[in-house]
């Protein structure tokens, strides 16, 4: 007998239909024998609902009383689902986050979980029930509500999985698992069986946008095996779990890419010490998280300075460089059609030459590569958004759909 | 400076815009100098398409879930409101149950509340915030949520209130008070300035679903002074307090009348010890509470045996009854075109010959009493429902309209 953790999102539940479904599904797994904690999210459309309504009373909604009202999505949805369990013959209980004292800190709206203390829920099992637990939400220490941001109830389950030493963390969602690349964009993309955490994390982080990311930290930090996987049949998903050797054999997992960036340059900046320190402490005082930066020394004691920043902020972004007069810039400039381009793999650590066999390709497609960055387990280029599609059906298929030529 | 709590419920917090009108008058009293509390029911229509959503599973929703459920009802309007308050710039803090503790028993679906922690609140006072408390639920000692059942707000208000202390309870309503009788009905009935709680419990039992009957029992046992009073206007409502003199000299405060419940006898039942509690145990076990009992006794050693019911359960009551043998009733009859009529004072104590007066008036009007009932401060009478508004025109004429002439 195995202690699983289900997680529903939201389109699962997103109906009284659907949510009789998820009930069906977790009654046939507690027929087999197994102990289950479901965690599920707001029905589908429920979550926007509330902000919009928040939105029609003021633009800026005070953060905590926010996240009072979403909460009150994952409470309707979480009563519903006990009450079809219930239905289908089993019994069941709801543990909302003060119930079952999910402890976060109390940073509204992106809250991160503390502490849970899972001992009513084991109570709850041990009296053969079948527990529903409210994702997304919990409590700090005065017993304010706090969410944890867009995504949360990934990290709930995966939480709650951790504090109940479960067996596994289920993730149903509505895609098989998660792909070598986007399938949309490239037909040849295909399911990953085994992915690491630190694989994962990268994945997530460059738009595979199929878990939160802190859901798939914790799970590495608490090694809980996640299984994400279709809530609309019984196949096998993709299981993130350690690393082992059989992933080595791959020198890459997957090909992600990101549009939701502009570039921005500062040209013939005078190159002296603490220049970037000048630059990005006030772009970060405005809350603009920067991600790729790159600096390229000019003969002439000048640089050329280049940063990227998500779409939605870099007009924010430009005013505050602009407002910079000490750093003196002959010009800024900025270049919001691109996108970029990753391979993600832990085969990367043991095997050199991967960064330059993508530019090789890259190259041989003429597609020309504006910015790098590289980690231990990835390689990003920036290029024309343009030639996005391109770029990643040429890398998939060089890295990927030929591996077995390695 | 006072300490005023104010409770606005479903209908006065139906919409946005609604909402906001509540912000302004909150706002408005605070800017009075007032210190403020304001308990808030669902926005209208909310715990009915809860209901629905439940209803859609199963047919008879697990209690505890369904609580669960509802109580996510008052947690927006709650939130939304505490929203409104701060876009009018005073500072608003939203209370849910498990916050303040609003401790009550574990019976779902209708919890008595036995404790409040005001601690917090008083906190959030002397902070200079306004208070937001969601009404009509509670915790029990296992921090399980439990409702009020219905009209719970108005218990929430008064039992905070009472925790707190406060100088008074406004309850907002869509009347400017409480009536002599039903204005639809009654064209002369009027708004009443002071009334007693024991007179309003009658009222409210009777058919004047103005408040809470828990809540009026509540402000009676705490001393709280409870002004029901309209949500559209600033006119002063009816004031709900203790007994004093000026309402001795009224002989009937109110005429009140329910058309909700059938009337069963039972025909030539052997008269012999005992005989009720064979009756009316089993009806009680079948959860149908029985209002009036009359027995007459009769000449050949039977009696015929009268009571009402509850109009939707006369079906259940009859079926009870039916099956009890060993009662050897000769026959049933069942009657549900009846109503009861009533008149209501406190100053029935201490004059005699109100009940034989509204017999005349009755016996004027020729209308035939079925059944009497009466107590310290009402008479009832049980007439043919299609007598009922004549019966209730008339009384309020000579008890009401005429008193002057005392």
């Amino acid at each position: 007998m195995s202690l699983v953790v289900q997680k529903y999102g939201g389109t699962s539940v997103g109906s009284v239909d659907r949510i009789k479904n998820v009930a069906r599904r977790v009654a046939a797994a507690r027929e087999r024998g197994d102990d289950l904690v479901v965690v599920v999210s707001a029905m589908a459309g429920e979550t926007n609902r509330l902000v919009a309504l928040a939105q029609e009373i003021c633009d800026m909604p005070d953060e905590r009383e926010r996240d009072v009202l979403l909460a009150s999505g994952e409470q309707v949805s979480t009563a519903l689902l006990a009450l079809a369990l219930r239905a289908t013959g089993h019994k069941a209980r709801s543990f909302l986050a003060h119930q079952m004292r999910i402890r976060t800190d109390n940073a509204y709206g992106k809250a991160r979980i503390k502490s849970i203390d899972a001992s009513r829920v084991r109570q709850s099992l041990r009296d053969g029930e079948i527990v529903v637990v409210a994702g997304f939400q919990g409590v700090d220490e005065d017993d304010n509500i706090t969410t944890l941001g867009r995504g949360g109830s990934d990290t709930s389950a995966v939480a709650v999985a951790a504090a109940l030493n479960a067996d596994s963390c289920e993730i149903y969602t509505d895609v098989d698992g998660v792909y070598t690349t986007d399938p949309n964009l490239c037909p040849a993309a295909r399911k990953i069986d085994h992915i690491s955490y630190e694989e994962m994390i990268e994945m997530a982080s460059m738009g595979a946008k199929v878990l939160q990311i802190r859901s798939v930290e914790l799970g590495m930090k608490f090694k809980v095996p996640i299984h994400v996987r279709s809530s609309f049949n019984d196949a096998e998903g993709t299981w993130v779990v350690e690393e082992d050797e059989t992933m080595d054999a791959l020198l890459v997992s997957g090909v992600t890419y990101d549009k939701d960036e502009a570039k921005i340059t500062l040209l013939g900046v005078p190159d002296r010490p603490g220049l970037a320190a000048q630059i990005f402490g006030p772009i970060a005082e405005a809350n603009v998280v920067v991600d790729m930066i790159i600096q390229n020394a000019s003969a002439a004691g000048t640089t050329d300075l280049t940063f990227t920043v998500p779409k939605a902020d870099y007009k924010k972004a430009v005013a505050v460089v602009e407002g910079l007069e000490s750093i003196q810039a002959k010009g800024i400039t900025v270049d919001s059609k691109i996108a970029k381009v990753s391979i993600i793999g832990v085969g990367m650590r043991t095997h050199a030459g991967v960064a330059a066999r993508m530019f090789k390709v890259l190259s041989r497609e003429r597609i020309n590569i504006e910015m790098i960055s590289t980690s231990e387990i990835k390689v990003s280029v920036v290029i024309d958004e343009k030639q996005m599609e391109k770029a990643v059906k040429a890398l998939h298929q060089e890295f990927i759909e030929n591996q077995a030529a390695l």
